[in-house]
């Protein structure tokens, strides 16, 4: 059998009305859906029916009452809804974001193995530090903790959670109704994890799920970051605006993955793409501004502030973006904050046209054009070394979502660079990983068949 | 109009083979199902078809690794498959059990925000503190906090998790899409809590749900536990052996409620009862011996053990139940633990008699018998000032639950006693319980209907 063509991975980045600030607004858009479930499953089922490999959920711990006067970005919590979407769907797999910071690994354990069980080997968790003090003021912290500690905290979470993802061997149970054997007690595994963070004894309460382990996602661009997801991430979503800097950033983690002994292709590089169809040029960049009429200068003003943890809100929007003092706040967002003062810097913007520039992807690449100059550029950016795939952000959630995959999925596939149908059933299947080695597991796993 | 007889409120407790620990060794059980949502879908709808008021999981937070030898009544995390079965029924309610003493409220009020929102209303709390060592040691601690301290954190979680509830108030949403206004600033509101266990800024991400708060459910039986629940549950699930026991603990409660202040009609009582039916008693004895033949007392002596926090395993089972001590970890215990003592030594059980009288419900009541007497027993205690309904546990989660619906249901409403159908469609709806109160609105709700 002759070796098939490097396919693209597509994820699809589910938000309430679409990524764009002006989304709510849009005439298109019913703002009395973006509560129901009927709502995203429609938006799961085309993404399914297109072949998409997963859907995603972000995440954040706060809302803050002066930016809903404008727009909320409100939601359901991601596990609630995506263990919803998991029984009215059979094949996409579903990532979401929860936080290391605020939550106890043997919960987030538990979480996600009940999903990958109810989804039949779908689930992926993106794992998150948060950076932010509004969002610590909800969990006991007058301050986020610093940016390194929370990187430490974030490591153990992940040892611990992967540590009771194997406490149970893949054939411990038994279920021997005869004789009474429900499990064989000699392959169910006390983790007995004494930390810095965590004590936690194990086992996990759950059976060992369909994938063995969920897929580990995370998105962290600082040093600490790239650390750690070169370390442990199996899918990265990153922000990026240009193919060097994507470039850059594909190259050094990869080696980086190899340097931790890691197999490089097990690590799948997605960076964000939010991208704007038109007939011609013109009319997508027609359709940007259109959008960019319905944003709120007040309400970026106040994200923008709240996403490189700077106060932003008493400069003047046609002057320039102000240096930005390093804080523990700001560290807390370094790669952002540098994407985003570099964009600024390059393209010689004022505050009011860079709150633009951010409005639809808060500094994910936007691509506005034909289908044929978005199809150019995603081909570019994953045969150049720049991604393994796309994380799909539409800035109008219906419309946007149908227009990419009505028209520009049909291209790639025309170019051999997607899936015409699913290969496999999991999500593990979808991005190419193996099943994972279990850690309690002496002898070696190479007689077991990678799924 | 005249008033309508006072109805009996139905909950199925859901568990995956049965309430028996036999269960999962009976052959009608599958168990190939029983990580599987579609027997749970099956289970919720039999209910639903059936007009229950609510489906209902327990929880614990940890699994022993010598007890899932003989048995793991393991399953989903509640909320996971709450979440699924939210999508997948219209009008049920869903309960999931949560512990206080391993979560933080931001999450919990989050979660069960989102639940409601998915399921249009219909979902509740079962607030438990966890009371044993081996779960506080999935959570960085040695041994469990001791009882006073955890129901201390326990009011203290619900304080501020319905102070997030309350955080936006009603018509807090705008969605004015043409002026750009998503919602009225005024009306959604910091908490700014500041207690000794959890410090607070709020508001809540997710807008005030269709039940307002989510309803309150509580199980403590100890004087704490009555306290805490007197003050604020709106639904009391508890285990009671006879009649007088169950009506002391009725009228106790419903007073303690009223010294507090509040309507102890809203207060709604719900024993735990383990229906067995035959044709005729002897079938019905018959019956619910072949199941405690299935039972293993090696398994029911750890499960004891554990659920009264000593351990019985080096004591002989045709011995009589000795003398148990008082630690703290039995005063996490405590109710429950008096509960078997008393059973014990009024019917001079014992130890492995004991342990078979605790088979088929852990000490929840069970009736065996025919349609007749299971039914008459169950119009006594709700007629008799015991009960307000029950919270059925079917020994054989199938066929238990089936020959309840298909037999005893019918002979209810035959009485004029449980619905034939649903009045409303909200869990407070079916409980009959009002829309609360949100305590951020100075002025009197008197207008606002009751829903």
């Amino acid at each position: 059998m002759s070796k098939a063509k490097r396919q693209m991975h597509l994820n699809l980045f589910l938000i309430p009305a679409g990524h764009h600030e002006g989304a709510w607004r849009h005439p298109n858009t019913d703002v009395s859906q973006l509560m129901d479930f009927d709502y995203f499953l429609r938006l799961a089922q085309k993404a399914e029916d297109a072949k998409f490999d997963s859907l995603f959920m972000a995440d954040r711990y706060s809302v803050s009452k002066k930016a809903v006067a404008y727009n909320g970005m409100l939601g359901l919590e991601p596990l609630t809804l995506l263990s919803a979407l998991a029984v009215a769907t059979n094949r996409i797999g579903l990532i979401a974001t929860v936080s290391t910071s605020f939550n106890e690994p043997f919960n987030v354990a538990r979480r996600f193995a009940s999903i990958d069980h109810l989804s039949k080997g779908r689930a992926g968790w993106n794992i998150i530090t948060s950076g932010t003090d509004v969002e610590a003021q909800n969990f006991n912290f007058d301050e986020i903790p610093e940016h390194a500690e929370r990187y430490e905290r974030a490591k153990e979470f992940v040892d611990v959670t992967t540590g009771l993802w194997d406490s149970w061997e893949d054939d411990a149970l038994v279920l021997d109704q005869h004789e009474g054997i429900y499990a064989d007690s000699s392959k169910v595994h006390e983790l007995n994890h004494r930390g810095q963070h965590f004590s936690v004894r194990g086992p996990l309460n759950v059976p060992r799920s369909p994938q063995g382990r969920p897929v580990l996602v995370q998105a962290g661009s600082s040093e600490d970051g790239r650390h750690f997801a070169a370390h442990v991430a199996e899918a990265i979503f990153t922000a990026q605006q240009t193919l060097s800097d994507a470039q850059a950033f594909y190259s050094d983690v990869k080696a980086r993955a190899a340097q931790y002994g890691r197999n490089p292709e097990q690590v799948k590089i997605l960076p964000g793409i939010c991208p704007i169809i038109g007939e011609t040029e013109s009319i997508a960049k027609e359709k940007e501004a259109n959008l960019h009429e319905l944003a709120n200068p007040h309400y970026s003003l106040l994200q923008l502030s709240n996403r490189i943890g700077f106060d932003l809100t008493s400069y003047p929007l046609d002057g320039p973006l102000p240096d930005l003092p390093v804080s523990e706040q700001t560290r807390g967002h370094q790669s952002r904050t540098r994407l985003i003062t570099d964009l600024a810097q390059r393209e010689n913007l004022t505050l009011r046209q860079l709150l633009l520039r951010l409005a639809g992807g808060r500094g994910h690449r936007t691509i506005a054009g034909t289908v044929k100059q978005v199809t150019d550029e995603l081909e570019a950016w994953f045969t150049e070394g720049a991604a393994d795939g796309f994380n799909i952000m539409p800035q109008l959630m219906n419309d946007g979502l149908d227009e990419f995959i009505d028209l520009v999925v049909p291209e790639l596939r025309r170019r051999g660079l997607f899936r015409k149908e699913y290969a496999g059933s999991t999500l593990r299947d979808h991005y190419e990983l193996p099943y994972p080695a279990n850690s309690f597991v002496k002898a070696p796993q190479s007689q077991r068949a990678v799924r």
